[in-house]
């Protein structure tokens, strides 16, 4: 891998205190050159299959080489381990909870590895903050080139599942859920763009309503519910110049079918 | 212009999910050495003019040879344009929606031009996420100098006007709104300080309340209502130790009047 | 001391509007290698003690040579100084309103002197956004090595103290206060690991729960109060998958009682 220098974070901690600041401090402190991105930070307290979605949709759009850190991590200080992923020339990191689960099922290059910090020479870390004492520094040291993925963590088959079932498709009807909600109030599904390829006049079924497909936002009249293909390949269901979450009273989980027009 | 290296990016992405990540990504794809700046995600969804009040007022605190992005788009996808504007040594980018017109009509060297995406050999786009798919691109060769506006866009006397009036001024009284609203809650107009140098004594009547101006916050006792010209040059009116959009019940839009005493 | 190039920023800005990215405008335009870090923007509205605890706890996992800024400052404008704090290879600035006062307090090494701008050639500051007009610009020079602490600054042997007081110890036991909550719902105090560590089996006392301390979050079942040393190394309270702030409808301020069990 040739390091661009770029260490992605994505975590649950919110954008309250300093948590986020000093796993910066921590890899600009290995590594001054990095450059830093936040991904996300408003994934649900404890819920990895979002972050795990994010990161998988997100890091084609960064230069290869880049460092991916996701960090939902609930089982802190307790046996789990640490996976770090290469794929397509990039890196990401884990706690081994079923977070990268879709990412590593939907590369067939990815390549699986548990990290073995007893081959690093890191302070002792804390029971409670493993991305400042463990995913910060080991990011900054395959970041700069320091070390391979292969010097710090040992190649492995086994890894813990995802939490959210691949969509169903039977019969011409594909049946996933709402992973995420955006600032707009978009209800964004797992449901891949390669799943619905195949209809000729797909309809979404959401939350009691019948919503057509159409090509961007500004195509429906102000008011009118609306599903598309969005800028990172699922299928979204929106509404112009309002809310869907709310018009539609969904959340995350709510389920989400697409079929064929009657 | 002499490229400062500097991208700001304002959205009304919010905090949430990766959107504003991916564009970062983009740039340091194309310009590895960008410094990107997050100006403001927070602008109301879909309202061009909060973003063009921020970008016009906040340009000037950045180095010469800087790009500032301005996504506020509902109308991505469609036919809109996007404009370019060069003023005071740095570059301005904004669907062609009312966003910029405040910062062409307040500076007298602003020069219009739109976006040919013709002349750029960018990757197809989304119909949905033109900030990611033309906008970071095109920042980033703007950023780093691989190409000059005229390069890129055409020159044009026509945009959008903006959405919001500017101030009414007549008989001693100016009659402004509120913009914004920052997080202490202080009421933030649309009325430039130049608009009441004039007056000797001045007052604003805002939610019922007659407000006098003084020079600084910590000059008036703990609840009172104050006005003052803010570290912005615009008239705002805020709570001593307090939120005076909760006090005083007022929102985006509400009217602002400025007198002399009686 | 040898500059790291990092600037840290805490404020009470939030996350709304252009304030803290004008600041880095500003910061960029003086020093155009400047790695700027936001430490948090969340404190509450003019609360400066939470800002103070922050950067006490945060500043060790940065660099030496970094800058701190803490910008939490409802006397700006008024007659109150700023100060320049070095400690432990880092210059810190805030306000002298009592924020850095836990971090003097805390450090033997602490060399406090007061800002001079009459020996810096600063624009005419704004009489409401030093942050921008003074810190920021200092920040920049210090930052650089441009100047060093006493070239601009006067050291001095007085300083608005703290507005918490200090954790109580009496007879077994330690009586503290919720200094912050984190995004997950924890409670945060100002109990420091060096006060409990001669209890062999410490009980915590909040809300009218009697809670356990544990090592991890993990170690309890769902739903389930404990207690732990943090990252941070302060007493924190936590709900086991659940936000203990709810739960127990604590807030900041909320006393902290650790004793031995009975």
């Amino acid at each position: 891998m040739q390091p661009s220098g770029i260490v992605t974070i994505t975590t649950d901690f919110g954008h309250k205190g300093p948590f986020v600041a000093v796993m910066k401090g921590v890899i600009l402190g290995r590594f001054p050159a990095a450059k830093i991105i936040d991904l996300a930070h408003d994934i649900p307290a404890q819920w990895p299959p979002e972050a795990g979605f994010w990161v998988s949709r997100s890091w084609q759009w960064f230069p290869a080489g880049s460092v991916h850190l996701a960090i939902v991590d609930p089982g802190v200080g307790t046996a789990r381990d640490i996976l770090v992923v290469e794929c397509g020339g990039h890196v990401f990191m884990a706690p081994d909870n079923g977070l990268l689960a879709q990412l590593i099922d939907s590369n067939n290059d990815a390549r699986v590895s548990r990290l073995d910090t007893d081959r690093l020479e890191l302070p002792e870390p804390s029971a409670t903050f493993h991305g400042r004492d463990i995913f910060a520094p080991v990011a900054a040291g395959l970041a700069a080139g320091t070390y391979s993925v292969g010097e710090v963590a040992v190649e492995t088959a086994d890894w813990t599942p995802g939490w959210i079932d691949e969509p169903e498709v039977s019969a011409g009807r594909i049946t996933g859920i709402v992973v995420t909600i955006d600032a707009f109030g978009n209800l964004i599904s797992n449901i891949d763009n390669s799943l619905v390829a195949d209809l000729s006049e797909p309809v979404v079924d959401i939350g009691g309503h019948h919503v057509p497909m159409l090509r961007t936002y500004g195509l429906a009249k102000p008011g009118d519910y609306l599903a598309l293909v969005n800028s990172f390949g699922v299928v979204e269901v929106a509404r112009a110049e309002g809310s869907a979450a709310e018009g539609l009273g969904c959340a995350r989980g709510a389920p989400v079918v697409i079929r064929e027009r009657n």
